[in-house]
């Protein structure tokens, strides 16, 4: 992965991503997400790794195709919401020129490995998540 | 693939679907639902294989983990909406013991391969997806 | 997967082990094999789960393509070597219609998985691999 | 995909490509090298894409554990054969600090897709293939 600018989380894309027809598979467009969403928890929530959460919820719209030749990926996060135990984040996806690929709303659980079950977001992740609540993010999906 | 009773899809799951966190990975599970809604629109709907729909839009609530001992996954299929050229179905996933593991709403696009863009659902398509709505079925995914 | 007769392991194909050219993806083949296996590896020889083992060498040729219309792949085992620690196989891959799609010499290493290291294979597993060496195993992938 | 010095091809990893042992699944470790190899295909020989070729023997020692903290992989390619539709490479996979995990022999068949079967090297392939003909490549993987 790298970091693209302002924020921007870039996911380069594998041959083995497209399916039979011929662009990234509905499936395998999460798994990028997830990637691109580790990174960002990581740099800008303070989340160590992908082991500390789990996916609870996902509403993703896939806009346009994804094909071989943009090559990769670049996500942009802001958050909708910051609960108890969950982050709530609208995750926005673009090619390299600039063409919107997919938008998806995902609440992300933190997760205590050891005992499987949901732990509570610590001070200062409420507060670095806080940094990324934005007015026309809690807007929704569709909005 | 196999058929369970009552019209349920199953599919058998693989060690390969668990990830680092020992359940099956939140991605992989829209892959077991995409071969489960595949045999459905076959024997269903009439829609041959899976080249023939892209998935435009997912909603899905994971409710609970998936784990290797489940062995195979059972998905329940209903129609919640006939579009022009689309098809909404309200996916149900349980695991052998009965339990319910995850429910989704899918809105699945008809696909013409060669010209690359969607397609009209037939009259027999759309006359065989009424079969499947149903009142219980129309409210969404939180319902 | 499900048991087929004379020990044959079968494993059904989902659509997304297709790749852009329309065939199984070579890789996932092996993800395949593996699923194969470790049924093999419980039923045959008494080891329980995927997490006991790792894999330390493949050598596979890929001899004809394995399409969707297959539906699913079975794979023939027998034991070519023995280890301290490892047991090799020989394994086949048949389609359903009695094609010969790839043949496989696979060396699996037992796995200590809280220690990180290889373990020792009983003498339970020891006995049971012996049963399924046979003289035409022996000779390697090319025999 | 990163071109790194001299030659060598980077793979970022995903977390996704580990399994429930915690290390880079092997099997997955095939779609890595794939990744590596179409890059050094067409930068090095002129093979344009990963659709030009299909993998028909693969020879792989897994030597060491890759885990997440290794962030990406890096392949050195040679050649040990030129065939008339074939080109057989020895691909070493290193971490960025320099440990060596995987070692391979991969026979990939340039293919025609239309037609569904191999295809003849070019001249200018041929030509740029023996350039990278080393006599310490030729002795094979255990070499």
């Amino acid at each position: 992965m790298t970091l693209a600018k302002d924020g921007r989380i870039g996911v380069p894309l594998r041959w083995r991503d497209l399916d039979h027809q011929g662009h990234v598979y509905h499936a395998t467009l999460l798994t990028l997400l997830d990637e691109a969403r580790t990174e960002w928890f990581h740099g800008s929530i303070g989340v160590s790794s992908a082991d500390e959460y789990v996916v609870a919820r996902i509403e993703i719209d896939y806009v346009a195709e994804i094909v071989r030749l943009d090559e990769q990926i670049a996500v942009d996060f802001s958050v909708t919401r910051v609960g108890t135990t969950s982050l709530t984040t609208r995750e926005v996806v673009w090619t390299p020129a600039g063409r919107e690929v997919a938008r998806a709303v995902v609440t992300a659980v933190m997760w205590d490995r050891d005992a499987r079950r949901p732990r509570r977001l610590s001070e200062i992740e409420r507060l670095r998540a806080g940094n990324y609540v934005t007015p026309e993010t809690t807007e929704g999906v569709h909005a």
